[in-house]
């Protein structure tokens, strides 16, 4: 562990409450009567299948913006909004880049920062990235992620090319992230793990998911700061 | 001006002073007799050529750790040093990672980040500029320039990438630098531009270079953010 010089973060779910930003942005909108919680679940559920054209290579190298830009296209109908007005649709895309960190975020950041390289390792491209990162106050050292590595995690170039760019070896990188599939990945790329359950990803009276067997546990981001002597 | 959201700023001369940096690292390594001031020079010499490999086509995508060793293994021998060991060579090749700001940069981006997006726009490549902000305490919310871009300054897609990948169109940019060829270049690019002079660049006894009529011009990074409201 005394090797680890840069904490890799997932950023959707993890660092950020996507389900209720997106929400937020919905309801902004002050269309009555859409069921706002069950199109960004839609919304999102239409993301891995979308990555998957990409990172199969049937698509060539896509971000973001644009992938969220054509599910929601293809998700308004089912919710009475066949008639929004391009410039709203347009809006509502950026709701990702819009979304609020969990409470401990940003304070476990700047602690871990004091020690580490913290850096994103999302699939979020870098101006979505960036702009959360300002209205948020996400102290990133460097923004890492999918279009560095023009490949989408859990894509084993994701992870690698992230590191190299950032001058660091695998075995030096800790992933920190909510999800077993992200973690179990970057182990597979030599990385240290790191999960941190979010239970309120997928809303009310969810459930955090099971930790890979490979990580460090941690209850938020200010547990891993201690456990980690940042 | 209002449309500003973003400030891009060269690095090596405008941000750090390379040569005093150079020149004690140098030293260092505790050879005696060696005039480390000329050799700074030299090696800092070789770079518009070295680039231009680059810029041309002659030589693929490149970083600057590689092209900085290249130039010093050439140097080394005019210097009474060609004995110098493989790890004394590979340390010394890090003294660009190591180099200090000029008094004024860290409380000056500090304050601009309040309103900007504040962003090197560098020849440097991610790992350089991340390790040199993480011991000098940079701000920075992105780390842009030639690696995101694949090019060297002043090549304009270096610039028009950099842009790209922040989300920002070019009207919304300024770049920041004491160098007159990189600010007209920006601004063929459509980007706002400003001059900082640095008269030290070049060790005791320099002069700044002259900045060209496109471009605001502020004594130090303090002066910038009193110039832009920031």
């Amino acid at each position: 562990m005394d090797r680890v010089r840069g904490l890799f973060f997932d950023v959707f779910g993890t660092c950020v409450d996507w389900r209720s930003g997106v929400i937020r942005e919905g309801r902004k909108l002050g269309v009555e009567g859409v069921d706002w919680p069950e199109l960004a679940d839609a919304w999102r559920g239409a993301y891995q299948p979308q990555l998957e054209t990409v990172r199969s290579g049937v698509r060539p190298w896509t971000v973001l913006d644009v992938l969220h830009r054509e599910a929601l296209d293809g998700l308004l109908g089912s919710f009475g909004l066949d008639g929004l007005p391009e410039a709203e649709r347009a809006e509502l895309t950026l709701a990702w880049h819009r979304l609020d960190p969990w409470p401990d975020v940003v304070d476990g950041l700047q602690r871990l920062k004091r020690r580490f390289v913290v850096a994103p390792c999302s699939n979020g491209h870098i101006a979505l990235v960036l702009d959360m990162a300002k209205r948020a106050g996400l102290p990133w050292d460097v923004i890492l992620g999918a279009e560095i590595a023009r490949a989408y995690k859990p894509a084993r170039e994701a992870y690698l090319r992230s590191a190299a760019a950032a001058g660091l070896e695998p075995g030096e990188v800790m992933m920190v992230a909510a999800h077993a599939g992200d973690l179990v990945a970057a182990a597979g790329c030599g990385m240290r793990t790191a999960f941190v359950p979010r239970p309120g990803e997928h809303g009310p009276g969810g459930a955090a998911e099971e930790p890979p067997g490979v990580a460090v546990v941690a209850r938020d981001f200010l547990e891993l700061a201690r456990v980690l002597g940042a």
